[in-house]
């Protein structure tokens, strides 16, 4: 277990998982002075891929996990969590935790001593470059020690740690879906609809900037504007019809004015 | 008519209207050396008040609209226009246009001579400060002298001046609807989640702004993630269960999620 009154404390890590959340976590993890000593990955191929980048050890098989580690992460598909964590072998001491928003945190607890959630709230693509320091990382353990050493390995890289609990953790993730998947989807939809016009994305990213720009210092509610706000009904009729090739977005546009209607 | 070799022209510009277009758009004219030399809205009280910001006259009456500006700018609501330009009597040589995304320019043809389109792409708040520079302007007129004044006015004070025709602008302002008011109010439907649950939006900003920042440089469609577009079917029924108090969200993350699971 990490002491406490060690803050510059440097951890041996492993990682379990070479995926876009994985990729950017160790990165940032070795770059704050860590030690990444093994990446695992279910294909030799893209544990092999991480671990060249990191100049360390990989493996494609569970049972060969490093346990010398201070603190490991699991950060498979959400499915894959219980398969993983069921073949994988601890010393006590350690730490294990996952990255996900909607595991809770209790699958550890049957077999593990010292575990908990260590979910970053960004969203990750490969080749796009991440500055944690900007990115809430949101911790919860099964004890305080385990919550110290994890806050102090959370705080290394990013300048905002918050502790919540699992049922929080799912209301959280629920919540990025709808600012965070969903709004992509609403501009690859503005997007199609440019394209068959002759037209490009590039006229609407100012105004995609402003619009996400606006709520830092508002809340979204003060901020609504459009015709469903003002009930031009006129307007959405008229949208409407020019949606009538696309069914799906001319349901998405009813059911989000309808919902501005009643609410904002 | 303004001269084309003349790009340093002022020009002297009637306001008809003092919502927050109107508004954002004549601080940004004056800036430019413009002069306003008249402010119109139907209440006394809101012409005043712009008119006292901008140190100029202000009337509540369509009749006493000052006959010799060069430009007249309406910016009224959409189902204002017409109404509003009946009641109005112009020099055969000065430009009318109107700053709307959805009503067509042939509003102006029974009765105008020089007419057209002025619409900046963004989103206005009262209160909130707008750098015209980054915002797309995007114009149409009935003849190429009004076409190249219109430009050389914009050009004041945007970077990006555009020329598109009534259609493409109505399919533009379509396109904006779902990029900015529907995803403003995704933001507001995750800022309720949060509050409901002791957790606030903050937590949720570098998100959002990563996910409006990440199509910069890439189609929202190579950028999409989350549970939807990985089909993850276990995280989707736990999320619908989540929200079981709130029908209304439950339909759009049903909706969405089938739209991101058909499309990408």
């Amino acid at each position: 277990m990490i002491a406490k009154d060690n803050p510059n404390k440097c951890f041996k890590i492993v990682l379990i998982g070479a995926g876009n959340v994985a990729t950017h976590l160790c990165k940032a993890f070795k770059q704050a002075g860590n030690e990444i000593v093994q990446v695992y990955s279910l294909t030799q191929k893209s544990a092999g891929a991480l671990a060249s980048k990191l100049k360390t050890n990989f493996t494609d098989s569970l049972k060969k996990i490093n346990p010398s580690a201070d603190v490991y992460i699991v950060s498979v598909k959400d499915d894959a969590v219980s398969a993983v964590l069921s073949q994988i072998q601890l010393k006590q001491q350690a730490i294990i935790v996952h990255t996900s928003g909607s595991v809770p945190m209790n699958v550890f607890a049957e077999k593990f001593k010292n575990y908990g959630v260590f979910y970053p709230l960004q969203t990750f693509s490969k080749g796009k470059k991440v500055n944690f320091k900007n990115i809430p990382i949101c911790l919860e353990a099964n004890n305080k020690k385990t919550v110290q050493a994890l806050k102090i390995l959370a705080e290394q890289i990013s300048d905002t740690v918050t502790e919540i609990d699992s049922e929080q953790r799912k209301k959280l993730h629920l919540a990025a879906v709808f600012s965070c998947n969903f709004s992509n989807y609403l501009y690859a939809i503005s997007e199609t609809i440019l394209n068959e016009n002759g037209m490009n994305l590039d006229l609407l990213k100012p105004l995609i900037k402003e619009t996400a720009g606006k709520i830092k210092k508002n809340s979204p509610r003060k901020m609504q504007t459009g015709p469903a706000k003002r009930q031009d009904l006129k307007v959405m009729e008229s949208h409407l019809k020019l949606l009538a090739n696309h069914k799906t977005y001319q349901e998405i546009y009813k059911l989000l004015s309808e919902g501005i209607g009643k609410e904002l």
